[in-house]
């Protein structure tokens, strides 16, 4: 059967060449949800959830390990015991968490990036953290400055990428103190799309904001979130000074964080499912309500880091069926407080990107669609427990979130009829491969992967029988070689080389621990 | 972390030990799902599939290739033109199709493995029908009896197996003609789950037929499900003499098959989802009614195999959004005529078990749950676009389904409030690993993979840098030195070994070609 009979008949063959070496690098618009979600919980098991989750703000309570924000819940009128330990009353928490945004816009420096989110609009984001990465020539080690900017120009190319995220790998040739500056400077020059910010400190967040304000001006800050943090829990039910101070520093400039409980199912939580999500949710809310303490209307995101722990052998899980259910229900109990939120996509264990790295990655990112997730994090080059990037995956990882924003937007009825009159014309026997409706169609019909072969293993063999893993490099190096910078404007650029360099001489290059936790 | 500890506290090192290596091999339940289906389609978008399916089996019709069914559909009131052109009224389809058993139980010859079926209640089955297999030393070839063996003994251990199925890879070292006879011998000998039978031939499936009945009685057959057959149409709107043929054999003994359109998405239907859809829907139908005019209330199941083509290269693709989609629209037809229906697992194109296979696995994994399919044949080991069955796949796959079957079972709320107890009881910045709720619970709170490798890299290269395709080899190497057959009624043994060299010397072994697809 030749297909490309049907282009044929429409055009040439240097046209139909041409037409496939030009790669269309615009971003997808913001995903709009088209598909029901998958919601296991009834309104009542969502209330049950709810429930116990404020019985443990009101009874166990939360650990806050910082003075000011001690000082915030005490003026909040929250009961704070044993010095740090924050007992949380449900109607405060409500009265607080309902000023959340329910949805709002990302704003990125090309306007034509901008995003809608939060309800059923969502945004895949690269992985961030990775202290190594496999490389072009799959070499596992510690990356460059050069290994991050090439992450955020591929960000930049790959059209389901919705952020160029931060440290995708944490660039290893710049001392630890001052990185946080370069990674921001990345991020935004390499890109035009959104982006995270650093929240390592409360100092580099800040950092961070201070260069949002003069890329986007001081002023456009203050009604428009162009950044997002991050900021972990340590599950059981505890918050640090690191955390909240740098969640502090975003929220002062009304700028989003996510508030993420880090859970090891099993070991920092009950071994359980529902009783995981109680939990996990009871911290959540305590984070979410604090943005609300810090700033009133500040928009904020439902976080967490969510893996089960072999009780084998102690390493975290990834792909496995208690952690899609449990996606299932928070995704719920977010949508039931009214408050965007974020899970974690494309995670994994395997070392390196063999079929295990392939099913898990799938797994989760089917979870999320049928989740209802907003931020989708960590959705392209996550593998080894995200110790290391692979440049590889994050192609593959891409093509695949594109491949779900098509399912996850569901089904088109435009051409219904006009098919329908197709099936009358070709009747029993035939085929539709010349047919008009085919030829007017095939193009956006049906998807089709570039990084996956489905030829016969004999052309694939006379193609020198090449597994995804190495397609998949040399795919991102003729990205890369095709890659051209979105130039930022040239004061712009100006004043944020003139940041960098003079917070680079405040911050002592040798002070690296305490910046950095 | 050490979560031996969590052992440790009950029982000693050896006995922990001899848990690991005593597998548990009993045969899951059928799965009863608990999770809620994705339906994308509204009621009016249902009757429109359904009206645009029954436009065109009434004004565009469906051939029947065969001279009987013919005869059997001018009988039963059909509008038959052209000589082999069935015009089917909706009438006359929902009055023959309403008399399929929307539920059944399969039965198999150990009755610990009988299943229910339909609704919600769905199973499992292995691939079948490669040419090819990848072997125990990862070498791609020609499959023998010993192989295919080998194959069924894997089905038989595998918990999430719910089947042995048939000619899982074709064996090449029996004549074609006779080799229907040596497969379905080898299902019923190596295991007592249950199996599929063969379709190749009317007088073939005739001889399964007859061989069902020697294992479970003439009579017993008459009210009892034991074997299912696959009968694919031509796609668009022809079934044929060979499949119509075997599809009359085991319906006339009341045995099921998966009336199954056989569709290449933009190739031999229109390059659109939803009319494609429409055709599928309107195939299935036309041999479902058919199955009724056979024999009235024989159990039947709503077939299909479904792939896209890519229009660049002519290629069947697998795991694409358009597939997951159409999933979800099939389920919901098959709900709305209230029959239980199949879809194909596994798929992938990939030629070796690199993360493509693992991409494409998984995702169709997640959408057959998502769907609600009854039947998920092809759930262990498919890969190359079904050209070969690997032997590491194959329980790689039985594991996922093992973890997809635990998710589609839904939430678990028993100990949710003892759990919440634990949770007082640790309080923040605690841990759960020896709490007496962890203690009870973790061996089954949350799935631990044997096949994925979640240690540090340190760990994993410690144990020789081990990929999942060689690990799952492994794995294979040591399930088939543990198996154990379960044994046939000697008797029973006898009589299929005597029909078989009966039918043996009846059919000339050279006489090949005529004999089979």
């Amino acid at each position: 059967m030749s297909v490309d009979a049907v282009g044929t008949m429409r055009r040439g063959r240097g046209a139909r060449k041409q037409a496939r070496q030009t790669r269309d690098f615009t971003m997808l618009p913001a995903l709009k949800r088209g598909l029901p979600l998958t919601e296991p919980m009834s309104q009542e098991e969502i209330e049950r959830i709810d429930a116990a989750s404020m019985d443990i703000l009101e009874n166990v309570g939360v650990v806050f390990r910082d003075d000011i924000a001690i000082a915030d819940w005490k003026r909040a009128g929250a009961d704070v015991r044993d010095g740090d330990r924050v007992h949380l009353d449900r109607g405060l928490v409500r009265e607080l968490i309902k000023t959340i945004p329910e949805t709002f816009t990302y704003h990125a420096r090309n306007p034509a990036n901008n995003l809608p989110f939060g309800r059923n609009h969502a945004i895949f984001v690269p992985m961030t953290g990775a202290p190594y990465l496999r490389d072009l020539d799959d070499v596992r080690r510690n990356p460059t400055l050069a290994d991050l900017a090439n992450f955020h120009k591929l960000s930049h190319m790959l059209p389901a990428m919705h952020s160029s995220a931060h440290h995708i790998v944490e660039p290893y040739d710049h001392p630890i103190s001052q990185r946080h500056l370069r990674i921001t400077y990345s991020s935004m020059k390499h890109s035009d799309k959104t982006f995270m910010g650093m929240t390592t400190s409360p100092k580099n967040a800040e950092d961070v904001m201070e260069m949002c304000a003069i890329l986007f001006g001081e002023a456009f800050l203050e009604d428009h979130p162009v950044c997002t943090g991050n900021c972990n829990g340590n599950s059981p039910l505890v918050w640090d000074e690191t955390m909240l101070g740098a969640m502090r520093a975003f929220n002062k400039r009304n700028q989003p964080v996510l508030c993420s409980p880090f859970v090891l199912g099993g070991a920092n939580t009950p071994a359980s499912v529902a009783p995981t999500v109680a939990q996990l949710n009871a911290e959540a809310l305590s984070a979410l309500a604090y943005t609300q303490v810090v700033r009133k209307g500040c928009p904020a995101i439902y976080g967490h880091y969510l893996s089960t722990v072999s009780m084998k052998s102690g390493a975290p899980m990834a792909g496995t069926p208690e952690i899609s259910l449990m996606n299932l229900m928070i995704g719920q109990m977010a949508r039931f407080y009214r408050v965007p939120w974020r899970s974690s996509n494309t995670l994994g264990g395997a070392k390196t990107f063999d079929a295990q790295a392939g099913y898990e990655s799938a797994t989760t990112l089917m979870a999320l669609q049928m989740a209802g997730t907003n931020y989708m994090w960590h959705s392209a080059g996550w593998n080894e427990a995200g110790m290391h990037c692979s440049m590889a995956k994050f192609v593959v990882d891409a093509e695949q979130c594109a491949m779900a924003y098509r399912m996850a937007e569901g089904i088109r009825w435009d051409d219904f009829d006009e098919a329908l009159a197709a099936v009358a014309d070709i009747g029993p026997g035939g085929h539709y491969l010349g047919h008009p409706h085919t030829l007017e169609n095939f193009q956006r019909a049906f998807f089709m992967p570039e990084l996956f072969d489905n030829n016969s293993i004999e052309q694939w063999q006379a193609e020198g029988g090449i597994e995804v893993n190495e397609r998949a490099l040399t795919y991102t190096r003729n990205l890369l070689d095709a890659y051209e910078e979105p130039k930022l404007d040239a004061g712009v650029n100006e004043a944020l080389l003139d940041y960098i360099a003079r917070r680079e001489r405040e911050i002592p290059a040798a002070d690296a621990l305490n910046q950095e936790l």
